[in-house]
Formats: structure tokens, C-alpha cells, sequence
């Protein structure tokens, strides 16, 4: 059961990412295996004993070994069990490869990664051996790119869309607002979807809001849905499910075998929202 | 949103809690209201400027002013909502009083407290207002016992048993034993539903696992269901619904108005569990 004291084995360091202006998660490291400076932000891996490697970019936690899966499936696979053939995806962000490991589960025929800092794809090919995994694939192809731009440009259509943005600080602020997210719609194909991070109910309660009150507007369903992911503010996060023509709840096939959260009872389940969000989803 | 840098405004003493050997959350606090050693355990409360007034007993966190709602709402209202007609009942921990404050809000004839340590009732009369209000409540009563041997000793049955207790180290530890759940089974009336907290489904799966395989030869229906708990390790819950009569999803009444988190619809999605525990109960 949780460890209240500490075993004083070895002297460690400590890295944190504060959640509040007080308060926050902590991570003892044995080994700092990358701390660099890219155009766009700060990189850093470490090794925990508990997580394994942990990837930061500014000084917040993207992923780690041990608790990837929750975020990466939640935002993978709600899109794809809903869609009635997916075939072309596009992936914002993520350039640690996990939504992208997702993806490639299924039988889709070709998965676009956008990525707008080569240094991420670069760190995190070294460190998180599932990218290099990806890459071997040949329905993956990596963009270097800012995703709105890329969307600006590109004239294909896509029949999912996943945006693994970071938070609205840095080189993601752009994809938090509304005129990104109309690009995103102008991009999908019919009966196409596109699911985003929206951030942690429990903190950012007031941006999601904001950003809801804009996507109601945008897309005929925008439904929010939750999920646990232990190493992010709170252990729990909000996910937007944005279609013109899909109904979230209406699963058209079984998710791939293999995964560790998501099912289609934890699909259904991550559409009932805490009445704390309602109220305040309410306000705007 | 989340504040990977903190503003150094203010010197503050820093908390922290292990939920790993080498990982967890921490408080800064601008004022350590408390810090006492019962005949049980170390009683701790500090103000940290987001969560309010946090308790921690032997260096745990038990409850924040903050988040305490997920918590509280997620024992206390999946068995008061299905029972057909709760009248009595009993909590056994719980001396912060957040699950009582709970159960107040439905027409109950009793709620009975029991609660080993003195100290922390007195500790959470002080700061935790809610328990003040309850204890007002004249359907309320506490009795300062151990819970196995109020339970041994009592012949009164019970609508609905909840447990309320802290981890299996220290004074809580005989309340994770099946001895415990058979003499809670022997308390129950008919119809009658028990809801237990098991503690983090990803940091305490293997130890949730082996409790699930004595509750269900123990009881006819020993669901498993989840919450978000953003203080507690891993931000993520699970709790027991053992009851020999009562379908777990055959909601009987709706939840009184001005809960936070629990609807009926977070009631049936919380029975959703993920893959990975799903495995690791298959294991046992």
C-alpha cells in the first residue's frame, strides 16, 4: 500500500511539477538522461525507480512508462471505436509516439504525426522505445510542423484527428483556440471526428469551460469525456469528442485486444460527468 | 492551468507524501495547525493555500477541504442510493466526519460513528467545520471503539455499513482482513449494503485483488467500483459494494441535491473497471 515514509536507501534527486502555486508531484531520479534547451521548449527525461522514464517539456509531465497508457488510450480510442471506417488519421502533437502506438493498432491505412519540435521525436525515439517501434511502420510518417499551419496548408481530409497538445503555455498556446479547432473541423471528412486534451477537470475546471462554450458552437456534438491519469494535475483528465455526424456513444467495433484501460464499458462510463464540471460548463 | 513554476512570493514548509518509494504529492503550507501523537497514530493538519486544511494521520493524507467531496460522496451514496429503505447506519473510521456529513443528508432515523481515536475526532472538531455541524444533527451519534470490536459486541443490525478506513498500517490494519468482513456481514440486515474504500487501483492492485477474492465467497454481489480522488495516490479510487440482496446498479432513489461529484449517472460509470485491474482479479 502507499508508502507514507520513505526508505532511505540511497541519496536521490528530486524533480517537481507544481499543480498549484503550493502544491504538486514529485519524482526521485537516479539518472537524468536528457536535459536540453530545442527552439520550442525545455526537454527532459529522467529515470524513477517506480515510473521508469519520464518525459517533461517545460518542467511539466507528458508521459512515463508506467502510467502512458491512460492518457494515450483515452485520447486514441474513443475516436476510433466510433468511427464507422477510420482510414486516414491525423495526430497534433505527440511527438513521444504514444497516441501514435495507439493508433496503429488498427487496421487503418495511413496515420499522420505533426509535430512541431524535431527534438521531442528525437528524445523520445531514443528513450521511449514504443516510437521507435512506430516509426518502423509504414502507414506512420512524422511531420515536422506547427499543426495549424499544417492544417492551413494541407487540402486532404482526415477521418480522425487526435490533438496531443501540451498545455497552453509554450509552443501549444495556439492549439487551445477556437481558430485552430475551426481548422480542425475543416479538415475532417464526412462522418470524421477529432478528440482533444482539454486538461484536468479538477484544475483547469474554468479553461475547459471556456473552450466548450466555443466547440458547441463549432461542431453538432462536442461531448467531454473523463479519465484517470496518475502522474497529471489531479490524476484526472478531460478529453473533447468533436463530430458533425458521430454519436459518441454509438460503438461500431471492439477496441484492439492488449490494451490496459480502455474497453467499451470504460468508453460509455468516461461520458458521465461529475456534477462539479456540469455546473461549471453551465456558467459559460 | 497547471503551474510547472511557482511563484516565490512567500517562503513556505513543504509536506510531502510518498506514494511510491521514490515518488508523491506535496503540500507547501503556510501554517501547521496541528501536530499531535495519539495512542494510534501522528494527527496532522497544515493549511496549503489550494487545498485548504489537509489531515494526514501517520503521514497520509485522510482528507482536504478541497477535493474531500470525491471521497466522501463516492462511499457514502452508491449504497444509499440503492438501498430500498436505509434507516441505520453505521460508519466505522471515518472520525473526520466527511462520510457522516454525507449520510445526514438523507432521511435517516441514526447514524452511528465508530471511530477508535479520540484524537481525531477532537482534532477534526477543531478544524474540519462539517463534522461540527454534524455532530449538531441529533440522528447522529459517535462511540469511540475499535470498529472490529463494536461489531463483535454489538446485536443491532444495519441498512448500510460503510468503512471509512485509513491504509492497512497501523491502527486500521484488522479492517482489511476478511474476519472484519465476516463480522460486517453479520451486522447487516436484510437487504442491507456494505461500501468499503480498497485503497489506489494503480498503485495498490495486487493487495485490492486478494480482499475481492475472500468478498466474493463472502458476500453474493462484492462489485468493484472507482472514483477520482485527486489527493490520494495515483488521484485514483476503489471501493467495495458487498451486499447480499441489492443489485449495485438497480438505483432505488435519486442523491439528495448540492453533491459535487456523485450523479446516478457517475453511479453506473463507476462500476466500469479497467482492463488492468480486471486482470489482475482474474490472477487471484
Amino acid at each position: 500500500m502507499s508508502q507514507g515514509k520513505r526508505d532511505p536507501v540511497k541519496e536521490f534527486e528530486e524533480i517537481k511539477e507544481y499543480h498549484s502555486r503550493s502544491s504538486g508531484i514529485f519524482f526521485e531520479f537516479d539518472r537524468c538522461l536528457c536535459c536540453e534547451q530545442s527552439t520550442y521548449q525545455k526537454i527532459e527525461v529522467i529515470n524513477n525507480p517506480h515510473f521508469g522514464r519520464v518525459l517533461f517539456l517545460d518542467g511539466l509531465v507528458q508521459t512515463t512508462e508506467k502510467d502512458e497508457f491512460f492518457y494515450h488510450e483515452m485520447l486514441a480510442h474513443p475516436a476510433l471505436v466510433t468511427h464507422p471506417d477510420p482510414q486516414k488519421v491525423l495526430i497534433i502533437g505527440g511527438g513521444d509516439g504514444g497516441v501514435l502506438k495507439e493508433v496503429l493498432r488498427y487496421p487503418i491505412k495511413k496515420a499522420q504525426l505533426v509535430e512541431i519540435d524535431s527534438h521531442v521525436l528525437k528524445v523520445s525515439k531514443k528513450y521511449f522505445p514504443w516510437l521507435r517501434g512506430c516509426l518502423k511502420d509504414s502507414r506512420a510518417e512524422v511531420v515536422i510542423a506547427d499543426g495549424k499551419v499544417f492544417l492551413k496548408n494541407s487540402n486532404q481530409t482526415f477521418d480522425v484527428i487526435l490533438v496531443d497538445s501540451s498545455e497552453p503555455v509554450g509552443p501549444s498556446v495556439s492549439l487551445h483556440e477556437a481558430a485552430f479547432y475551426k481548422a480542425i473541423k475543416s479538415r475532417l471528412a464526412v462522418h470524421g471526428v477529432a478528440c482533444t486534451q482539454l486538461g484536468s477537470p479538477f484544475y483547469h475546471s474554468e479553461a475547459i469551460s471556456k473552450v466548450k462554450f466555443f466547440l458547441t458552437k463549432l461542431f453538432k456534438t462536442a461531448s467531454l469525456y473523463t479519465a484517470p491519469v496518475p502522474t497529471y494535475p489531479g490524476g484526472y483528465w478531460c478529453f473533447s469528442f468533436l463530430s458533425d455526424g458521430l454519436d459518441p456513444l454509438a460503438i461500431k467495433r471492439n477496441p484492439p485486444p492488449g490494451l490496459k484501460y480502455f474497453s467499451q464499458d470504460i468508453h460509455r462510463a468516461a461520458f458521465a460527468l461529475p456534477n462539479f464540471l456540469k455546473e461549471k460548463l453551465k456558467e459559460s
